[in-house]
């Protein structure tokens, strides 16, 4: 007996076939510590993306059967080495309705919660107790589908800030779901916040919540303007979605132009102040170029990750940034859906291609009670 | 009265005019706690030369009056805007015998001394009784030269390297004379090291002074040999005198590759294993490249220069540093010089194109005393 769960799932062959199809699995009874729900909210975040088109060409996007299948170009498939024939469930987070719990975990029966734990493009996902977490009165499962992802890593942004010293913070495609929550958490905590976007569009969404500082890349005299909203601000520390290019380094190099400006004497080893730049997204997968001749000798670039910045973090400050999220779900943390779709729709070519496009502002949610 | 000094000196206009003369300037009398030093001895390590030369095009290297002169192109003068118009004096390090000394300061009178502080390629340089360090018995200024910059530089690689938890350790452009004092130590202190070379020459450099891991860049295999080598040791830092380029990104790739080797599950994210990159010096001086993707999201690629290193870590562990470099200046610290000049030879157009070119194993001595 038990349940079963129709799952989004994605497996890369030797070959370099990527095929995306809807599995139907026997996922069991919950055992006494666990709970079944059914999913009725799971966004479509990058990182999902990731593990879902992988490093495929999605001009090569197929129908076959009753799934789709790209082509991973052969020069990137040593990257994705370690998934090759495993059919892997995708979906990090995701929101729904507990249908059955294990003895230990009855007080959630028939209550919406909120989860983690990878999976969730899924219209059932058995986990344990401790992985949900129940949803505020009045929060629908919409409300409660992005609760960790974006909350904890724009959070994460300004403890990391802090933790390391540094006064104002930098973030590019900062129009984002993540962006506006990381403009509203630095407005509520006193942050200084420099704003990267591409557009006016996108800058008049930042100013309407409230951001000051926001500079457009394409606008010709965007390193001027960086410059001086670094010097302004004081900031010393970068999150970067992009990645690729040569957008971060041009950030350290306003900083370290700002230090400069604020030096008494030459140093041909450049400032003592310490910049960080934290690459967190590929929203650019090409590689990163970095014009260090510019930067001075105390600069660092590195990745930023949610969960080994959790673990750093220990429990005590992941918990408070919990009850944060919880708390401010529908001001801080509300995020924006341009468009919600059915489990099977997100394998319909047109669909996949416009959430694979990454567009600022255009945010995808899946209900797989839609189907 | 007072004492004079012939100083090389390097001054850039705000046409990008770079001039090299040499000056004939009063250094006056020492102070109660200062030296004149007559300066023997002066190596010209890349740190000079990056002062010296400035970002400027060696080819347009022509001799006017008894100096030499430069151009800086356009797009380089905005690294350089702090020290337009400013005659700067060149050389960090040098030993020489002290000729003068101030009443608190008379037990140094006709000492040999090894000297750090700038201005040093000049025949007569007067400092703080406290920046000599007398050398020990037996010790030539060919000896103490280069006291400072090589040996500290190494120690500093392999204290930070224990600081922050790595195991073993990557090296670029090996064959160098700091190159060998860091394997002399490593050896020593057993910590494995892996030298990158370009040319079987320096591989045999370096094999001849007990290095067990040599791999050289140019090889086809490299990228795997590399690998084989990081996987080996264990090495998750590098330090990397190059920086531009590609070969910092394929260091973190190796070493990236060796932590999944050691994985049992696929982790879309990469690995766990942190891994640190410092760029210290611009032997290639194009941007650097990083092929990030590849990387997992534990790493940081940093710049790392000496002083705020030994600021960093304090009196205690820099003391340390300088007894162990003086204990072991025959052997651990032992530069090896391949031509001797004199300063005025320095500014010799030849001679500037044969020291400029920073060849692995071509270390010069700047003797003053020789005119």
């Amino acid at each position: 007996m038990g349940f079963t769960a129709r799952e989004l799932r994605s497996t890369i062959e030797s070959d370099g076939r990527l095929r995306l199809t809807i599995d139907t699995v026997d996922i069991g009874d919950p055992a006494d510590d666990e709970v079944i729900v059914r999913v009725e909210a799971a966004p479509i975040n990058p990182s999902d993306l990731a593990l879902l088109l992988g490093p495929a060409d999605v001009a090569s996007l197929k129908t076959v059967g009753s799934g789709v299948e790209l082509t991973v170009p052969e020069a990137r498939m040593g990257s994705v080495r370690g998934r090759i024939g495993q059919s892997l469930a995708v979906g990090n987070e995701g929101a729904g309705t507990v249908i059955a719990a294990g003895k230990d975990a009855k007080e959630l029966e028939g209550r919406l919660v909120g989860m983690i734990g990878g999976g969730m493009f899924a219209d059932h996902r058995r986990l344990r107790a401790r992985d949900v977490v129940p949803l505020p009165e009045g929060a629908s499962a919409a409300d409660g589908a992005s609760l960790f992802v974006n909350p904890l890593t724009s959070l994460g942004f300004v403890e990391t800030a802090r933790m390391e010293g540094h006064k104002a913070i930098v973030h590019t495609a900062a129009a984002s779901n993540l962006g506006q929550m990381l403009q509203k958490i630095c407005l509520a905590d006193g942050v200084p916040l420099v704003n990267i976007v591409r557009s006016e569009e996108q800058a008049a969404i930042l100013r309407g919540i409230g951001a000051t500082h926001v500079v457009n890349s394409r606008d010709e005299d965007f390193d001027a303007q960086l410059t001086a909203a670094v010097t302004e601000t004081g900031a010393t520390i970068a999150f970067d979605a992009i990645g690729g290019g040569t957008l971060g380094s041009r950030i350290v190099q306003a900083m370290e132009r700002a230090a400069v400006g604020r030096m008494t004497d030459y140093n041909r080893y450049g400032s003592n102040e310490f910049k960080q730049l934290y690459i967190y997204g590929a929203l650019d997968t090409s590689p990163t170029t970095l014009n260090r001749l510019t930067f001075g000798f105390q600069w660092s670039v590195s990745g930023w990750l949610l969960t080994p910045f959790l673990q750093k973090v220990g429990p005590e400050v992941a918990g408070r940034m919990h009850k944060r999220v919880l708390d401010e779900l529908k001001t801080t943390f509300a995020s924006n859906y341009t468009r919600t779709i059915g489990l099977s729709e997100a394998l319909d070519p047109e669909v996949l291609r416009a959430y694979e496009r990454k567009a600022t502002g255009e945010k995808f949610l899946i209900d797989p009670t839609r189907g």
